[in-house]
């Protein structure tokens, strides 16, 4: 009768589908476990889109309604970086409701994030989870986390609108709702600038999310074992080697030292057939490293060429899918672009009607801190800040 | 004057592009490194498809030609799964040179991929590069990796034909080549079997792959948080987070078991929100684990029971982008499907015209030992037989 005993836990799926089960406490050791969301790093959007889905009640006033008096305040904040998440870290949930809106379910700790494209470091030891930021988030009654993008404010009715991030998935139509807020926090970051350069954005690779340092990777290893196929000419070969990164700050040169480390030791030692035609170049219109003291470029610049990284002089004009073509009519053939130039106001920050500067960006003021929450009702987070910007106080960020 | 040196090194593009640099021995202490190609699981293709790259001499006269009589004789390896990694890795490569032609550059651990998908184990944990199983592949001058699909083989000429994997790189066109070989093994694995039904390459996923895993694991999350979004109905939370896995063998039975894990263990301390309403289903048309013993079969329907997990007896008749129709006509919504049923013939293994069984795998007859490569020419190697099984002897595999 084993076999009948066996049979009968495999029910019809009439009869169990509704049934309920118990889940008894684990005894099973768990080793580490890290879980990254690799969303392409849409930014915030402001045009709303249409969306529908039968089963799902999908109006614009589903969401969460203004908090009651005897419940506690809710504080909204726009964006998982570093401002956002330093911002609900410190938060006293005793005190507040946290609800976090982004497209990233993570943290980057961006400083690091080049060390990841090479294999450095691995992926996960650059993200965090929000939910393990402020634990909160993943249990609290009133606090979340919404995997969205927010498409707009409405300063008078106090509550923002929201549309679902589904990432492409066929099944999931994104979806809109709206979130009432007693305080705001907008820390959503800005966008990389390409400064209307053709191309850009369609050949070259940003450095700013896990998903770019994820596909610097694939395209560095793709290029690596296709150079080495045979009837490949050296010409292609030295192209597809080439890896080219545009823009000297701290982001740029980091990324070009890690990856003149990986030529020396990897590349030596796993592509050895190929270890003569990858060369790195970094291209800077300027200085490299100009907004810090004379003696760290000195020492950068000294690295870098010693390290074999070609430092180049020069302003892109286009770039197309070999090759960047400068001002002054050079083309240089690459098989991996990486663009790092700096960042400017994202799309949804050009939307808002709120007081920005003449760039684009936000005026404040004073900086305050967190425990100026209790003031007012409108926050900008800014990265480097690590403090609350009351808003409409004339200081530009 | 410290600002002039600075300059000079950024000299112009021109001047600059052709300089030769060395890379002096690197002081640096590196962490672990590990690289994972993370291609789509394309199978061996074996329609070829015209291809053009202006600055590649992509002829199909192209690649590598006949050994030599004092050269080391050329052993071409098809594949890069359990066999022919094992047999590469036994290979004497002061006999043999060896070439690996596999559209993955990695090999990967199968029976721990289903931890993969929860976090218990991280991807880099299951997968080894093929230059780490055999290091003369990176270095020796007559060995090599290529990235690439066979399209042929040519057992008069004793050549095959090769494509490579560019993985939708737009700026490289994928090109032929060939490769002539003194031995060659076919080592290049089966498919996953969906015996027809409609609607299964399309929405369900298969975990046969690195990538795979990755895929289950993205989607696992992404609907945990959508369901946690306000105006979601408590149908399409259920929806969502019925997680649904096809085949009770053991793929499926591991792959169930770890889910309820990381549902009674990470689902509840991290998505407090919604863990009452995430499920896991198994439909198998027979028993789990019908090829196993029967204490062990018992052992398995107990355990995965007593997790929450439902066992299900049914046959799958289609498969719609939200919801699986039994034969019986039951409808089952789902948010996450895996399909897990075994596997038949690649299209590649069907496409040669080498004499295959009814059932269109290859016919073999005795198994012999690596030792037996002096004898003959083709190979043909089965992932759980770990040696080499000699061309045209009988024994369907």
């Amino acid at each position: 009768m084993t076999w009948f005993r066996n049979i009968l836990q495999i029910t019809s799926f009439k009869s169990s589908f509704n049934q309920k089960h118990t889940y008894p406490s684990s005894q099973i050791i768990y080793t580490t476990r890290f879980f990254i969301r690799n969303f392409t790093s849409e930014s915030f959007q402001t045009t709303p889109s249409p969306s529908s889905s039968p089963s799902v009640s999908n109006t614009i006033t589903s969401g969460l309604e203004p908090t009651k008096p005897n419940e506690k305040p809710r504080v909204v904040v726009l964006g998982s970086g570093w401002a956002g998440c330093r911002l609900m870290k410190g938060l006293d949930t005793n005190i507040y409701d946290v609800v976090c809106v982004s497209p990233r379910n993570h943290m980057v700790f961006t400083p690091l994030l080049a060390s990841t494209c090479v294999g450095t470091l691995e992926f996960r030891s650059v993200a965090e989870p929000i939910g393990r930021i402020q634990p909160a988030i993943s249990t609290a009654p009133g606090s979340y986390f919404f995997l969205a993008n927010c498409k707009g404010i409405d300063t008078d009715k106090h509550e923002i609108k929201c549309e679902t991030v589904t990432d492409g998935a066929d099944s999931v139509p994104p979806w809109n709702f709206k979130i009432a807020y007693d305080k705001l926090v907008i820390a959503s970051g800005a966008e990389a600038s390409t400064f209307g350069i053709k191309g850009v954005k369609e050949h070259a690779i940003f450095l700013r999310e896990v998903s770019h340092a994820q596909e610097i990777r694939r395209k560095l290893l793709l290029n690596l074992m296709l150079s080495d196929v045979p009837g490949i000419s050296k010409e292609e070969k030295s192209r597809l080697l080439h890896c080219v990164v545009i823009g000297g700050g701290p982001t740029g040169v980091e990324f070009s030292g890690e990856l003149s480390d990986f030529i020396k030791k990897d590349v030596h030692e796993r592509y050895a057939h190929v270890k003569d035609y990858i060369h790195v170049t970094l291209i800077e219109a300027n200085e490299i490293l100009s907004s810090f003291d004379v003696r760290l470029r000195e020492y950068a610049t000294k690295q870098l060429t010693k390290s074999g990284v070609r430092l180049v002089h020069g302003v892109v004009k286009e770039v197309q899918p070999q090759k960047i073509i400068l001002n002054d009519g050079t083309e240089v053939p690459y098989g991996l672009l990486v663009w790092s130039t700096g960042v400017g106001p994202s799309n949804f920050i050009k939307a808002t009607e709120l007081p920005k500067s003449p760039g684009g960006r936000y005026i404040l003021h004073s900086i305050g801190l967190v425990t100026t929450l209790k003031l007012h009702t409108i926050f900008f987070l800014k990265c480097n800040v690590h403090a609350l910007l009351p808003h409409k106080e004339g200081l530009p960020i």
